[in-house]
């Protein structure tokens, strides 16, 4: 390593600075700006997706400034002038954070979080930010797609060793514990978050060892609880028969709570293993399954009957193997202008998905009072209160003739206030309170929108005036557009 | 949070705890394990990988202790017993390592690293030692095939907002730097490895000025060095040209670079691009591109004859979204019986690929000394020295029937003493001279092992006493298991 590794600010992209500078130079660098967080497309093609992310959010921005390390690197290496890090040297984040908390069922295309902070600030922030809830709600939705599949069983994170990188590894199972996972075994995580752990011993045990009988009792003879890994050499010959062998030895001076299976055809094992338990009088003993398992493998294994009571879950779960990266961006809906008032800005793209939607925004969740269940999102914008309407229209933002008028309705603002002008007015939940939210969350759903192959989509709406405004922006655009052309 | 975040040392899964309990009561934790470190299939499919990951190996170790914090959280939380805390607390590493070095090129089912350790200590530093393994040598793979298809047009790693959070951005770059990246984004990541930093603005910067013509020009008025981003409205229609324009206007007051294309067709647009500036009179301007590329992507647009002078690469490399984990494993190959002998060891799985290959062992690559080409890698015993044999005798270790003598090479060992009964013995390279000997290394290899697609397979061989060894070892095992089974 060169520099010192005592800051994250840094921690953005290089243009980031290069358009606060330009900024700086020109005056406009405090104008109030307006980003939306949103991502375009659902992750996994899920019905849903679990917002996770926020507490590093915020861990990030209560120490977001400048060390004289981050100043003298831009200062030697990057070459920027003395004023303009005299600046930085001194900022600190004094903007305004509407966001979804942690937990939130969220949807494509609607802002998870709103960020309100002079321009050159809310720029600096993109990409980290990103960086951490990108990764942190993909985890979660992975997480809850393994819980719809696995029911009441329990499902333990295991991926530490084929995680992309250590913060990868522990924020990585906390986001998993969001969207359901019942344990980890990263014990670091346990240290810092709470999360339960688990696990017990390896195949290098039993080498060390040189046999499973010997390594079994050994660790029976140091362990209460114990869980014996059958497959180091050959499962049903020689794993599980001596592991009935020794909890039958240790008897009570144990809880033989069961075997675990990491390799070979764990739908054949599982069954011929759950056997041989039942037979030898240990019915509560319980099978755990490991080996790349995802909701996919997990509901195949079901289909064939294996009897798997826990699952441990790894690479699949850790890395997202199916989907690796969540594409949220961050983008400017609004900017004040030279006369101090508020201005909405689009992007426009030949990639349609990749417009914007112009204007400070809220998400509302409409709930149907006679069903308790959810009609869709509804995104107005900011000066609309659909909790003041008998009826709204809630249409298709591409497909405008799909619609439907809701009455009834409870409209929920998914909105919170995190940062007030700089200042944390968010109180963090207990990460287990953060867990049931989820679980309550999805009882608002229908179940089309919960199967993890082919769900129904889930309704996000433009109120009319936010659709108008957006079409008012495009027309805009492409009238100067035209006149340039000439 | 709930604990103090200052220690990695607990960033380990369960087991290797709960298994060092069990040794240390039964008072065999300290005697000596040797680990192997390997993969068992090539990433990508590639015809070689590009090992990284040493030198932040290297810092944990150097840090390797237990905390306070972490002996409380132990103590309170997971109930092991005061006598076995106080071992933990005076632990320190004080095995040895023989490993690769960052920038080898390695293949399938060779130890990349060997770890000899007290058993206990072994088994702990396990999980964290292959999380950063796997991941960073992952990355440094799939940027030396992006290279392999770029040749000496320039890649730029632009993937921190979509990387899987904070350590995936940051030493994901570096491992990218290694395989062949040219420059990063990522601004921390120059601050600490000194990795070139690159980046000009984004859509925001246009649209904050609502038009490109003035925040082309402001760019201009406060940087040298002048890439323009021409999509946020129409790119040949407003973009394109209005970067002429103020290329123009400016003149010698700037370094016109280029225009930045990040959506649409970039093949089309590239083309269209190029033929603008050059009648313009920009012959030298450059076109850098982004937007999703990877080597197929990338391969396919020079196909297409796209005038790219410039790839920025993110999601598809930081995650490596084809295939985002490599499988490194570590595995117990020796360990010293009661009477003070290393004994070898084996696992056994009906998962064929699973079975290990017991024993120490030395890996060389046998270079022909007419052809100055590699002719494979060869593992030998490391009691073996290929180095004093006239001649060796290379054979497939599955398909043994393949085979061939070599006469007049040199075998060179691929691993270096790392650390010496816990001393760090080796001396960290500087960044570049890595990168530096990743391209010297690919000049051994043939063209056939360095193509992106069907490439062909790189020997890696046991030498005969290597593979009569694994085969007595696995003899003994059967005969174990078929006597259980009466």
């Amino acid at each position: 390593m060169i520099g010192r590794d005592d800051s994250l600010t840094l921690h953005t992209d290089l243009y980031q600075i290069n358009m606060g500078k330009t900024y700086w130079v020109d005056g406009i660098h405090e104008r109030n700006a307006v980003f939306d967080l949103y991502f375009r497309k659902m992750p996994f093609d899920n019905g849903f997706a679990v917002f996770a992310g926020l507490e590093k959010v915020i861990q990030f921005l209560e120490n977001f400034h400048f060390t004289e390390s981050d100043i003298e690197y831009l200062r030697t290496e990057v070459g920027y002038e003395e004023e303009f890090l005299q600046y930085l040297k001194n900022m600190k984040f004094t903007g305004t954070i509407r966001s979804m908390v942690e937990g939130e069922l969220v949807f494509a295309n609607e802002p998870i979080m709103r960020i309100e902070a002079p321009l050159i600030q809310a720029q600096l922030i993109e990409t980290p930010i990103l960086n951490m809830i990108n990764y942190q709600t993909l985890i979660a939705t992975k997480a809850a797609r393994i819980k719809q599949v696995v029911g009441d069983e329990t499902v333990m994170e295991f991926g530490t060793r084929r995680a992309q990188e250590m913060d990868a590894a522990l924020w990585g199972t906390r986001a998993a514990f969001v969207g359901g996972c019942d344990a980890t075994s990263n014990v670091r995580a346990g240290k810092l978050f709470g999360i339960p752990v688990a696990g017990t011993h390896a195949h290098a045990m039993v080498q060390a060892y040189r046999d499973e009988y010997t390594a079994f009792c050994k660790y029976a003879e140091t362990h209460k609880d114990c869980v014996f890994l059958v497959d180091t050499y050959d499962t049903l010959k020689s794993g599980v028969p001596t592991a009935i062998r020794v909890a039958k030895e240790k008897g009570d001076t144990i809880n033989f709570l069961g075997v675990r299976l990491d390799s070979g055809d764990i739908a054949y094992l599982s069954k011929a293993a759950r056997k041989m338990l039942d037979e030898a009088g240990f019915p509560e003993a319980k099978i755990f399954a490991s080996n790349d398992l995802d909701e996919q493998t997990i509901m195949h294994l079901k289909a064939q009957g294996a009897k798997v009571d826990s699952w441990g879950i790894g690479t699949k779960l850790i890395t997202c193997f199916d989907q690796p990266a969540l594409g949220a961006v961050y983008k400017l809906v609004s900017i004040e202008d030279e006369n101090g008032e508020m201005q909405d800005t689009i992007k426009i793209s030949s990639n349609t998905e990749k417009v914007t939607t112009p204007g400070l925004k809220n998400v509302y969740r409409i709930i149907n009072k006679k069903t308790n269940k959810s009609e869709g999102d509804y995104i107005t914008l900011q000066d609309e209160n659909p909790q003041e309407e008998k009826k709204i229209k809630m249409f298709h933002p591409v497909h405008t003739f799909i619609s439907k008028e809701v009455t009834d309705f409870e409209a929920i603002d998914l909105h919170q206030n995190i940062y007030v002008d700089g200042k944390l007015v968010y109180e963090l939940p207990r990460l287990k309170e953060i867990q049931d939210y989820v679980k309550d969350n999805l009882l608002y759903l229908w179940d089309e929108y919960k199967r993890t192959l082919n769900p129904a989509e889930y309704p996000v709406d433009l109120s009319e005036k936010c659709w108008n405004n957006k079409m008012e922006n495009i027309n805009d655009i492409m009238e100067k557009v035209a006149k340039m052309k000439k």
